[in-house]
């Protein structure tokens, strides 16, 4: 893909790249189960060393994981969340619900629930401050604090949200 | 890949496989801008039209778009989102707040904003019943109505989404 602003100035763009595979994102969800050890991301995922570690490693470099050694003889490192990584999990949890929702004709095999009611969770995506969900047609794309007159172009050149209705 | 449940019977790694790349979050993206035809897909995204062509025919399978036709002579069709489509807005969200707080380090370049107020919103995933935010240590994974012996006990030997704390 060639450089435009809507790779190189949009956060998803910039979000994938930083990914650098969709997949990566099964690894994310290792994660929150708990799976900090290279043996277990390769148990779950059951993909080839090499690729397991490039992508540990990307994520690492990405700074969603801290590298920690976990043994001296032989060396042997662990991949901890830090808070950049751990921010991602309403995207996890985004990803789970629409999948469960959506591609499961058959019946869900696994849902995401209350750790104490063990009730299942129902994602909503609200704002923080007027507490409402966010939809598609009650938001606008406005240029941020380092926008530069390209992108306020582009912006202004946008439909609203709403019209994708 | 292999089969194995954490890819079968997952939400995560089944929608992972329905929207066939990562990339393709994209063109949801310009989907929820208004987006509907081949040729401003194609102006955004710049891609090699066949690669492009593959994957809005992928999500139209998917059940995310429907193909319409807008002009028969000659023949062009144009990609509406489904119900199913719009429902992956708060994953677009969700990946577009997290880039926006931690890969803009230079001064964010866009914003999501309330349509009418224009203050940008802050996107925080909560659950419909208690209204709470789901955080890693206060959920966990339960089989669904649809849970072979194979996922109950590949779940009771998860740890807690707390632990990865």
């Amino acid at each position: 893909m060639k450089a435009r602003i809507t790779h190189t100035e949009c956060p998803i763009a910039r979000t994938l790249q930083s990914l650098g595979a969709w997949w990566s994102l099964l690894i994310l969800r290792d994660a929150f189960q708990g799976a900090t050890r290279f043996d277990h991301f390769q148990k779950s995922l059951g993909i080839a060393p090499n690729i397991l570690s490039q992508r540990l490693s990307q994520l690492t470099d990405a700074g969603l994981f801290e590298r920690r050694l976990y043994s001296e003889r032989p060396p042997r490192y662990e991949y901890v969340l830090t808070t950049q990584g751990r921010d991602f999990f309403p995207i996890v949890v985004a990803v789970f619900a629409w999948g469960n929702k959506h591609l499961f004709p058959e019946g869900q095999a696994v849902q995401l629930a209350n750790a104490r009611s063990k009730r299942p969770v129902d994602p909503v995506l609200i704002d923080a401050a007027s507490r409402k969900p966010i939809l598609p047609t009650e938001v606008v794309l406005v240029p941020g604090p380092n926008a530069r007159p390209r992108m306020r172009k582009h912006l202004a050149a946008l439909k609203p949200l709403a019209n994708a209705d």
